[in-house]
C-alpha cells in the first residue's frame, strides 16, 4: 500500500504525534510506502484564494472553481499545492490525523482540502462519490477527541461521532471518491496513563495493518440519484422527507 | 441589537459579499450598530498555535488549551485576536456569512473560531450550552451552497441541511452558550437572475430584522446531564443509544 497521512497537530510532542510516528514505523515494517504532509511542520497555508494559481482565468472577479477548472487545464497550480495533489494521486490509502477541535478539523487542514481538493483533480465532470476521481483509494480519519467516548454518542451532549464526522466523511472524503473506513477515535488521552497510550498505539498500528480490507462506511451511489435526489423508487415507505 | 459579522469570501463582488452589504444597510437603517470583520480584506491568519499568544505558560510542549488558559488571565493574547474577542463580547447577533465549502466552514473562519474561541474567553470552568459564556447572544449562519435545495435534504445527496451545519450550530455556537437561529440558506446563487438575487437578498433582510425574536434551534441543557450524559430518566424509552 501507499499511505498518504496528512498531519495536523502543532505540537511534535502530542499524541497525534506519537500516532503518525506509529503509523509510519508500523506500516514500513510491513513493507507498505508512506508519505507524510506534516502541515504545522510546512508552515502550510490554510487561506484559498487566488493564491492558488499561477494561471488567472479572469482577473476582474475571482470565481475559485472556474481558476481551479482552468489551472487543472494549465498546470497552473503553485508547486506547494501541486505537490499535494500528486501525493493525493499516488496513495492508495489517505489518512488525515488531527485533534477535534469544535467538532471537526483544525483549520489548517481544513484549508489543505479547500486548496487541494480542486476542480479537475478531486472532482468535477460528474465524477463524484462512487463515480469519484478517487474511487478504489481507501481513506481513514485518526481523530482524537477531548471528552470520554459516551459523551460522543447518541446520549452524549456532543452528539454522536459519526454525526461530528459526516461532513468530512461524506462531504470531503466520499464525495471525491474514497471508500471510506471507520475512523479510529481516541477519546481523551491526555488523561491516559503510559500503559493505556501505548495499548492504544498498538491498537491503532493494528488498524492500520487491516485498512486495506477494512469494512466500509456506506455512501451514496450516483446511479440511484436523479437531479441530486433520491430516485423516488428507492425512498423507504412514507417518504424519507417525512421524518 | 450589536451585530457581529464575521465575513468570509475571497471576493468583495460575490453573492456573500451582496449579502453582507445588505445586512449592514438593513441592520443600520433600523438603527442597529453592525461590527464587520471581513477575514480576507483583514488578511486574516487562520493557524493557531503558539502564535496567539504575548505569553507562554510553558516552553517545552505545547498544549494549547493551557497556553489559552494562562494567556486569558495575563491578557496575553495578540492584539489582532484580542480585538476580535472584544467584538464577540461586544455583540448580541452574531453571523457568519460563508460559502459553504466541502460541507464546511472555509478555513479563514473555521481558524478565526479555533483562535478566537479560547478557554477563559468563550468557554471554560463549567460555563458551556447554555450555561455558556455567550449565554443571551444569539447566532446566525448565512450561508450560500452551490447546488439546489433538494440535494440538501433527508433524500438528497449531499444530506440535510441541519446535518451538515451541526458540528457548527451545535459545537461551535451552541457550545460557546448562543441561542442559534435557523440558518439563513441561499441555494445556487451562481444560477440565480437578477430579480431572484434582489428577492433573495430582501428577504434576508427581513429575517435578520426579525433576528432578534426568531425562534432557537434547540439545544441541550446542562442540567439535563451527568458526567456528558443524557440523565437516564431522561432518556427515549428503548434507549437512546439503541439505534
Amino acid at each position: 500500500m501507499r499511505v498518504f497521512i496528512v498531519h495536523a497537530h502543532p505540537e511534535p510532542g502530542s499524541f497525534n504525534g506519537a500516532m503518525t510516528s506509529e503509523a509510519k514505523a508500523v506500516l514500513r515494517a510491513a513493507g507498505h510506502e508512506v508519505v507524510l504532509s506534516d502541515l504545522y511542520a510546512m508552515g502550510f497555508d490554510p487561506v484559498s484564494d487566488r493564491r492558488n494559481f499561477l494561471t488567472v482565468r479572469n482577473p476582474d472577479r475571482l470565481k475559485q472553481q472556474d481558476e481551479e477548472e482552468y489551472a487543472s487545464e494549465q498546470d497552473g497550480y503553485i508547486p506547494a499545492l501541486q505537490l499535494e495533489m500528486d501525493k493525493l494521486a499516488w496513495c492508495d490509502l489517505l489518512i488525515f490525523q488531527f485533534p477535534l477541535w469544535w467538532l471537526g478539523m483544525p483549520a489548517i487542514l481544513k484549508g489543505w482540502v479547500d486548496r487541494v481538493f480542486a476542480v479537475g483533480r478531486a472532482y468535477g465532470g460528474g465524477r463524484y462519490f462512487d463515480r469519484g476521481i478517487f474511487a478504489g483509494k481507501r481513506a481513514l480519519c485518526s481523530v482524537t477527541v477531548g471528552g470520554p467516548a459516551p459523551a460522543y454518542s447518541d446520549i452524549g451532549i456532543y452528539g454522536p461521532i459519526s454525526s461530528i464526522l459526516f461532513p468530512i466523511h461524506h462531504g470531503i472524503l466520499g464525495f471525491a471518491g474514497f471508500t471510506v473506513i471507520e475512523p479510529f477515535v481516541v477519546y481523551g488521552p491526555a488523561r491516559m496513563g503510559e500503559e493505556a497510550r501505548a495499548a492504544c498505539l498498538a491498537s491503532y498500528g493494528e488498524r492500520l495493518l487491516a485498512a486495506g480490507t477494512a469494512p466500509a462506511i456506506p455512501g451514496p451511489r450516483v446511479a440511484d440519484y436523479e437531479g441530486l435526489v433520491l430516485k423516488a423508487a428507492l425512498r423507504p415507505k412514507g417518504g424519507a422527507d417525512a421524518d
